[in-house]
């Protein structure tokens, strides 16, 4: 254990419960060090964590760090990757305790983030009930579009290419969603549609989503239209945006930040426009 | 997140507090498929984070894993893998939560544990106080003699053969030590001088210690004697059995489990026989 110096760290956990999850970043799958700079590098490991424990309803108090570090990466790189860590920490109130660093091939990261849930029942993908708000906070298909364009050898427009290095996700409004009584949340890591799948699995329902509800941002449809795709793809199938998709119970008042883009239904499976969706993209089923 | 199947695992912390430690193995650098069974290399991996949490004092509760697989992994060895993290949990009332397992060249293992201090302080490296008694708890020298017979082409015996695969730390002793009023602890990883190195260090003190009151195995003896070396090397300088090694305040009655095998001083360092070690191996300082 680095940090604290001492075999392991001490965090606060005011509610008798934690909240932990983990995940590993492999150099050449998840990231790529000629594509994003260690600093980027950080915060994107730290936010993808960090949005795992506020999609329980949870506020992250703290990450710690396993770093496999081949022997080519520089002084400098190690304290962007650091300095990421910590500025994205810094964002919901939680350090870095702990870490280890060991001699690696490649660059491995990591990531253990843990929370504190304040009292308030964890929300887990299972309690959705037919007549529920699906909703959404966050961006979608911003990392997507990013991508895309960043593949075509285009710098701009800059909000996308920069989303594609580092994800922006709603931190806020997961414990609020808890706190709003919503039966079921997640973060939105792999698509939209592929994510809102396990939710209606998880829960035994149907969802049934309004592709009217959601808001193409004009960078994004400028980009769609000069690479000649249907913005809603990056928005229902892109990933790594890290926003949050909840259902919540129809008599809640969702607060700004928040939009409706759909309802529970008795059934099973995700559906757009009557349209049934196995855990594909928007493209597999687009009319 | 595999395991619950949602965004993160949530895990009991009566105490208010939560303990987290996490190591990053890579093949080839902490263990090879060649030479360990997948179970061991679960039980290792699992066992030597539990091991960091008892040396705080607290009572593991959880471990999360990341995995990095090769394609050429048997789906064989992965199980073997899980079970040996589950089984050495199992030994301490721990579970494995949660974790995520993604493809990579080399198999990585990311391993992070939770502890509850039961409403103990937490014991650090820097409480040792001048007078105090300095004591361990279980195996010491068995992993380095064990692999020393290995590397011989040597197969027995079999007690240190097999503590080379994976280490038997000896949980109870760390939150023993911490309710006894242990006022430094660690785990025994990197080898017992260079650890207590760590604790002279951090508390400010100079330890000294008595050879005469280590035991030595008989099975260890005759290992000594066969490949023509110092047996009480590998007890003081080997590494990776993860025993405890605390100091006490003098006052204090030790239980079954613990000898005591020196004394905290005023001074720095870590002295055997009136020798100055400095993070060196026994035989750098043998007359």
């Amino acid at each position: 254990m680095l940090g604290p110096g001492d075999d392991a760290a001490v965090v606060s956990a005011p509610d008798g419960r934690v909240v932990v999850t983990t995940d590993l970043l492999i150099e050449g799958r998840h990231f790529r060090r000629d594509w994003s700079s260690g600093y980027d590098i950080g915060r994107k490991a730290a936010a993808q964590n960090l949005s795992d424990v506020v999609a329980m309803g949870a506020d992250p108090t703290g990450i710690v760090v396993g770093l496999g570090l081949p022997a080519d990466a520089a002084t400098g790189w190690l304290d962007e990757l650091t300095d990421g860590f910590r500025d994205e920490c810094d964002l919901v109130g939680a350090s870095v305790v702990g870490g280890d660093i060991t001699r690696c091939d490649l660059v491995v990261i990591g990531v253990t983030a843990l929370g504190d849930l304040g009292g308030r029942a964890p929300v887990t993908r299972s309690g959705a009930r037919p007549g529920d708000a699906v909703a959404v906070a966050g961006r979608l298909g911003y990392a997507a579009a990013g991508l895309a364009l960043f593949r075509e050898g285009l710098n701009g427009p800059p909000e996308l290419i920069e989303a594609h290095r580092r994800p922006h996700p709603p931190y806020a409004r997961g414990p609020e969603a808890a706190a709003l009584g919503a039966t079921a949340m997640l973060d939105v890591s792999d698509g939209l549609l592929q994510d809102l799948g396990h939710v209606a699995e998880a829960s035994g329902v149907g969802l049934v989503l309004d592709p009217e509800a959601f808001t193409i941002p004009y960078a994004m449809r400028d980009a769609a239209r000069l690479l000649a795709v249907d913005p809603l793809e990056w928005v229902l199938s892109g990933g790594d945006d890290h926003a949050l998709a909840a259902t919540f119970p129809e008599d809640v008042r969702l607060p700004p930040g928040w939009t409706v883009v759909g309802i529970v239904t008795e059934g099973t499976g995700v559906q757009v426009r009557g349209v049934s969706v196995d855990h594909g993209g928007w493209d597999h089923f687009r009319e």
